[in-house]
């Protein structure tokens, strides 16, 4: 009898936007694998296991789990934010795909969440209000060329952009190279939003025109949003600028 | 002095996935303006005012919610999925944009929620775990060729493609017409998720490769994922195949 493989999202790491459905599998789960700082945002009881690894680990993650699951353990993998944009969903698929056929017996239960993107957009008004994409701008498991295109497709498509992993300190340059990259199709004027930690006591957001958009801004708990030609800035007396990006398109329809 | 203006998401529609900020925010407004079958999802206490309106009154709705907290009471505006995503937030900020000034002052708080791709996602395993796109197909606010064009460059920038409002009845012709658009860049082998209602009772998920997709499968309550070249199907004996598109790339990066 195989156990249950929860995987959930803890969502930004405000408790309040973490979903009853995932505060339910994590009082049910047994053991916990994890990015130690996400795990440290769950309350475990002293029955839980908690295994906590490195944030590079994931597809060894998943296989512990899953190991432990077709053992007959309820494990649950914590992502933060939601699982399956750009974390362990992706892993523990990876894994069942690989590995033996008795984990694609086990049952996988994965709870969505709400992943860094729509955080910051919230705090900032509706920057994509409209068509967009999410990329990771992590070089470690594609080529960087691949990524230099799809940000020129990106932006010549005119979907605003949202990225996760902008940088780290094995990956100092990449934010800059896509300003670079971006600047060649777009003008410096259109804004770029810098969303550290949204709905977190060490939030901290930023506008900034992407021609004057310094990639030290970034860093790992930052979503960087570049909008569109279409995106606008709402100025307000005593409050923060709106940026949202309208639901009709008024552009060049060329 | 003003009141608060709230921009609530409700989530998929299944009430474990409300977050509870979205609900202590709920708890907290006098008046709540939005479409009827998401007003339906709500709880609403004797004392609470409902506003119902119709799914394409979107700016109207906006703009009676600022004028009613502009005149001091505590308004709520509700989506379904995450009210940032082709919805409501985008539409009161562009209310704000062109309205009267005292409506700058309105106390605007926007809590993000689980959009429907992300839901759709969770059921079938992690089709949105690299690189994605998402795009309403609705051609009522924008330029038929626009969208054409986005999809188009997309598909060659290896994006998968989440559609928001694939079909309605008085849109009928467009999802058909975009899964040609699409066949003309990848293969009829690419996994299309059809993804129904997720975590609502009257789910229905399907996944059918591209070349045989067929747009009568969708409805209003549909997000539509398309798949990359990277989308890889799991079979697994007596579960549902996963569907997963891998943290590495390994195709041609031309």
């Amino acid at each position: 009898m195989t156990g249950k493989l929860f995987i959930v999202g803890t969502g930004p790491g405000n408790p309040a936007q973490m979903t009853p459905e995932a505060q339910d599998a994590i009082a049910v789960a047994a053991e916990f694998f994890g990015y130690g700082p996400y795990l440290d945002r769950l309350h475990l009881r002293a029955d839980q296991r908690r295994i906590a690894s490195d944030n590079r680990e994931e597809l060894d993650r998943a296989q512990a789990a899953l190991a432990r699951a077709s053992q007959g353990v309820d494990v649950c993998v914590v992502s933060g934010g939601d699982p399956g944009i750009f974390a362990m969903a992706a892993a523990v698929c990876e894994a069942i795909d690989k590995g033996p056929a008795e984990w694609r017996q086990v049952d996988l239960i994965i709870t969505p969440g709400v992943t860094a993107m729509l955080a910051v957009a919230a705090r900032i008004g509706a920057p994509l209000g409209h068509d967009f994409c999410a990329m990771s701008l992590s070089d470690n498991l594609k080529p960087w060329g691949v990524i230099t295109k799809r940000l020129r497709l990106a932006a010549e498509a005119g979907l605003v952009i949202a990225l996760y992993n902008p940088i780290s300190k094995a990956r100092p340059w990449q934010l800059g190279k896509a300003f670079e990259v971006l600047r060649a199709v777009l003008p410096g004027s259109v804004p770029v939003i810098f969303g550290r930690a949204a709905g977190r006591p060490d939030e901290r957001i930023a506008v900034i025109p992407l021609g004057e958009a310094d990639p030290d801004r970034a860093d790992m708990a930052t979503c960087v949003i570049i909008g569109s030609l279409e995106t606008r800035i709402v100025a307000r007396d005593g409050k923060p600028d709106l940026v949202y990006t309208p639901r009709s398109f008024t552009g060049d329809s060329r």
